[in-house]
């Protein structure tokens, strides 16, 4: 569902499920692209951009160049990218993707996402409670499978459901005998199914990063923009069997970086786009998504801004989440800026009016085809209709709160056959979901029950009190008062009081006296109403339209083409290279003497203080060596922890973000001043051995004799 | 003449007598201006902002801290300003108002522009060659005298001539009885009539420059942009008789400089702005005016490279002309991209609706003024017709050229009364005139040739061979020809040939065989015939609609304003403060850091290198030090070299640019984002100090003990 579009980096912010629900919802983002010139493009390995890389570059990557590269690529999946840079498991992502995890690993006594850690030996490396790390073992097409399924005489609603019992069963077959993470994903809107594998890893522990100050250098503010000086890392190592994993695909380290003008690719899992979604889509998205997003977040935020003012340790608990809010919304105001800007509608005015065109010529065509976008243009006046009763009618702000619905759904939904489950219940994305709602991580109350409650004002205000829904929820009371009472009695922070209600089933939940199932099961028909509704009304024929359309495509176009992110693996390229900005030129990297220059300018004053570890040794510092660089390379949230390489497929950095250029990104690439920012390799090596103490890990990444502190370690096996 | 507005500081490189074309046609551009809230306007000494400083900043300025920073403040005639800053006459100002004077003081063995220079005893200090400074001593309302002269019972045309002859006749008696420049300024549209009196220099000495990379640091790329690290900066020496002037009014010097957030004033010769031209004017400024102006700057861009690519010493004759037409270039272009904004014309559009909405409701203002902006609709209907042929029916590109007209047109004009001459020959302009006619700065024929030849073949390319214009000028011949045979003999290179020429008078000019003054004589006509229809069908019906509105501004808004600027003094006030900018923040300040940073993102590729000294001292500079900083204080274009003050009246920068958000600023004022740039106090000092060796020179400023080595100098007479 186009409404649930969102940073992937902030997924953790907004909801536990959110990465998981961008997957299940696919099927309606992946609006297929067709490139332009420039360096467009986020290419599936299946199809990389062999044509453009040769013409552009005189580049031709090997088949073992491209497999090597898939390999060594990381999915974060609370939203992010990463790779592996060794030989024994380490896998280097950016803070931002990491501080999920690090918050989970903090306490009142130690805020790892504020103070950093390194591990000097691999017995200190600190295990993840609940990320799930994945590598894309193989690629299958099983288009004519899926498509299969679905018979002429069905109309929208059967054609849907069989289409869901196709890919659950593609599904299942492929978990049961392979025992690798499988998911069915539509790609160019359904033209094409593929079905990926990819081998799963649990047990990640930390290695090392960076105080935030570092990482995320001159905060919100600096976010999204460019020239930057963050040290945005973050270094895991991989296990498997209490041993590190042998990662025999790993990137080497090149700490000469990129030059200018040096051709770069980026492998990662960018998150989402809409460059073909149709105009009647993005209408609805400047008019209803972006506005009313822009408000929730915006409350939220006020929600948090209360809540943090409390005390540091409450401070501590919802900075995570300000962090993705305003992140996120940083991202929604560009997006929203791009779609208010008349030259941008009417770009896309003109390249459906030209596709329309081209269709309506070709009598074949034209009778298949032709038919699509006004199909959606009728779906979309429905669309508006249930857009603010889809999203309001929810249990939103707190994840935790939305543990219990979906222990609610889970439930239900297992009992089902596959096809008629709600999104994120099929067979095969169960061990995920239930990792998820097992998770260990710590829960602070005190902060769910506040953002519970402020949605719940939020929808309340939105629909006055009586409404069915708020009736149903809240009947005449205040939503502070409701969800105080949820929240006082709820043994759901224990993980086994979740355990039990799961495997207890649909009558150990009818039968739950825990408040926060109770108010969950008061949510739950309501929230399965509108998906219904949504699903009969909108998705289906969308996605029935949305095929056809990437049919039409295919036709018209050919096949070079790359589709829209779905938060799978893509080959992104591109060149080291500064652009035109704020009336001069901004430079293809930054050193650090511009961090010093920023922080001076601002007098240290937060967030452009520098940490006192980089006051203290600034003499011992090389202040030119680079920090950050960009690249035309084509990416979106979800690509945060990337890796950049070299031709020669070395590892010269990694990616955080996209300039403030970039963000209109999500519609149309243009390679003018839309730029990828990576920390550079030089700068990662330079800090660990000259600001952190950390020699060892420095020459563990660059692959210097093995330093012997790990001998004297006795967890790991090497 | 609306069509003159060009950045002041490059008139030099436009013309030599822009400066005087702009002051003479100031009756035009005069347009009031209604500040708003913020920190908006370029106020008269004699009448201060005192109820916004009052307001704003609690600060209430006496006469004698206005009067000290009056008489303290500088004007420089090539079109910048400057300040006394110690008691023994020397004056700050910019390196790139100075540049001027800094080529003219070089040869092809010494280049004081690129190198820079340090006077390390007064008997090396180098006299400029024409170089006219004026500091304003006083100023008389000569409202009345002026409006007399004009009766009920005269037309446009009579009414201008008798306007002319009684400013004329204010000038001349100003002159005879006091010896001082005499300059009679209309502000508010003729609203009022001002006597402006000015102590004049002449012997003006340079004392200190530093190398234009460090100057011009970032070169035109970087310029009009924030942040920014430029050292521009040149210090002169003035001397009356032969020895340093006793400068009472000097600014003391303040190293530490203004903090942010604190009270600032900018005290300097603002050049134009054009707040409140009609919307009609404005259309034909965006229609006409900026469209020709870039595409005829780009054409002499072009030819001034073809002349810099054929050797080194060709590119140091072009260097200050390209400068001065890049810096044009770039304020055309941001102020051309403000008129075609929809936002901004629809503002004025609103602006002046409201305006004429309020005049109509009086019935008496409105007999009075409402038809003053139909009369300005017609007369530029007129105006876009005569727009090319005035001003392509010309002597232009080669200021060297243009002295050969101003010859012919001088002897002819002298004999007239004053109130029939053309603009620039009044009797009280006259000895500026002949200063810069008798100037002994060298000439580079070559390049002054290919200069003319390209604007004159630009005539033709535009009018056709077939043109009267053209056939009169060319005959038959390409321009290169002709030209060629113009300066092929000529001899007005030598100063005493122009001054017998203009001694001799009529008879001379007329019997003269020297070549260019009978290329000069061929063009006189068109020009004269030019600028005669012109002013009857445009400007004196403008200048008389616009005293209308001036009037009915003061009736509907009171007296609370500012005139649009005229270069003549003016008070701007503001805070320093930093600005969104790029998606963050840009700081209040930079630091030599931020050079370093820039440098080596560039990887020291020119013109972002930093300079040899620079980089050989690094280590000695503290590069925290404030480099540059910005403020809201209102300016443009001939405020560079301005001083920036402290409510003490103390010296805290120089201004030397605007942010490319301030280019709009001719237009309209927003405080949001329109930055005044400045180097910082601090910058200077160290810069002198650690990098230039010239210690004496930073103790003179910061008022230190006089230093042993003035005692060894033998011109000076302290």
């Amino acid at each position: 569902m186009r409404g649930h579009r969102v940073p992937l980096t902030v997924t953790v912010a907004l909801s536990r499920r959110l990465v998981v629900r961008a997957l299940a919802c696919a099927v309606l983002v992946g609006w297929g692209g067709v490139p332009g010139a420039a360096d467009e493009g986020m290419w599936t390995f299946d199809n990389p951009p062999l044509k453009a890389l040769k013409e552009r570059y005189g580049f031709v990557p090997t088949q073992q160049w491209l497999d090597h590269l898939r390999l060594a690529s990381v999915r974060f999946n609370d939203g992010g990218s990463g790779a592996f840079v060794s030989p024994d498991g380490l896998v280097l992502t950016n803070h931002h993707v990491a501080s999920g995890q690090l918050q989970k690993m903090s306490s009142p006594k130690k805020d790892y996402v504020k103070d950093g850690f390194y591990a000097k030996t691999r017995a200190s490396e600190i295990k993840s409670p609940d990320l799930e790390l994945n590598v894309l073992q193989s690629m299958e097409n099983v288009t004519s499978r899926v498509q299969a399924a679905v018979k002429p005489v069905m109309d929208e609603a059967a054609a849907a459901e069989a289409r869901r019992g196709a890919i659950a069963a593609i599904e299942k077959e492929s978990l049961d005998s392979t025992s690798l993470r499988s998911d069915v994903v539509p790609l160019y809107q359904g033209g094409e199914y593929w079905l990926h594998r990819y081998k799963k890893y649990t047990d990640v522990r930390l290695v090392f990063a960076p105080e935030k100050q570092a990482a995320f250098y001159g905060g919100d503010p600096d976010n999204f923009t460019y020239p930057r000086y963050d040290l945005d890392v973050a270094i895991f190592r991989v296990y498997e069997n209490g041993a590190p994993v042998k990662s025999r695909d790993y990137l080497k380290w090149n700490t000469k970086g990129a030059a200018e003008d040096e051709l770069v690719f980026v492998s990662g899992h960018p998150g989402s786009t809409d460059r073909l979604n149709t105009v009647a889509q993005l209408e609805t998205d400047r008019d209803l998504y972006y506005p009313i997003g822009i408000k929730v977040v915006k409350r939220r935020l006020a929600a948090l801004k209360r809540y943090s003012d409390q005390g540091p340790e409450q401070a501590r608990q919802a900075e995570g989440m300000t962090f993705g809010l305003e992140n996120a919304l940083k991202a929604y105001e560009g997006e929203y800026r791009g779609l208010r800007d008349p030259q941008l509608m009417d770009k896309k005015k003109k390249e459906e009016a030209d596709f329309r065109a081209l269709v309506a010529k070709n009598a074949e065509w034209n009778a298949e085809y032709s038919g699509a976008w006004s199909a959606i243009e009728k779906a979309e006046v429905r669309h508006r209709e249930l857009f603010k009763p889809e999203r309001f009618r929810q249990i939103r702000g707190s994840g935790f709160a939305a543990l219990a619905l979906e222990i609610v759904q889970y439930v239900a939904e297992v009992k089902k056959p596959d096809a008629e489950r709600l999104p994120g219940f099929r067979e095969a994305q169960l061990p995920a979901l239930q990792f998820q709602l097992l998770s260990p991580a710590p829960v602070y109350l005190a902060l769910e029950e506040l953002l519970l409650a402020d949605a719940l004002q939020e929808s309340s205000d939105e629909f006055g009190a009586h409404d069915e829904f708020i009736t149903a929820v809240l009947g005449q009371r205040l939503a502070a008062d409701v969800v105080h009472d949820a929240f006082k009695d709820t043994k759901l922070t224990d993980v086994n009081v979740r355990k039990a209600l799961i495997e207890g089933g649909e009558s150990a939940v009818a039968n739950s006296t825990d408040s926060l199932i109770a108010l969950a099961r008061k949510v739950d028909p309501f929230v399965r109403q509108m998906h219904k509704m949504m699903e009969d009304q909108v998705e289906n024929i969308e996605t029935a339209a949305g095929e056809k359309i990437g049919r039409a495509r295919f036709a018209a176009y050919g096949r070079d083409v790359y589709p829209d992110a779905t938060f799978t693996l893509r080959l992104s390229f591109g060149t080291v290279k500064g652009y035109p900005m704020n009336g001069t030129k901004a430079p293809a990297k930054t050193t650090f003497y511009g961090l010093f220059d920023r922080a001076n300018s601002f007098d240290m004053k937060e967030p452009f203080n520098v940490p006192d570890r980089f006051q203290q040794r600034r003499r011992l510092l090389d202040l030119s060596t680079p920090l950050n660089f960009v690249s035309t390379a084509d990416i979106i949230g979800g690509n945060s922890g990337s890796p950049v390489v070299n031709r020669s497929g070395e590892f010269v950095g990694v990616i955080f973000d996209g300039n403030i250029e970039s963000l209109v990104g999500r519609f149309v690439y243009d390679d003018t001043a839309n730029r990828a920012v990576a920390v550079h390799s030089a700068a990662i090596i330079t800090a660990l051995r000259t600001l952190y103490d950390a020699p060892a890990l420095a020459n563990e990444l660059e692959g210097r004799a093995v330093p012997a502190r790990t001998a004297t370690t006795g967890t790991g096996k090497n």
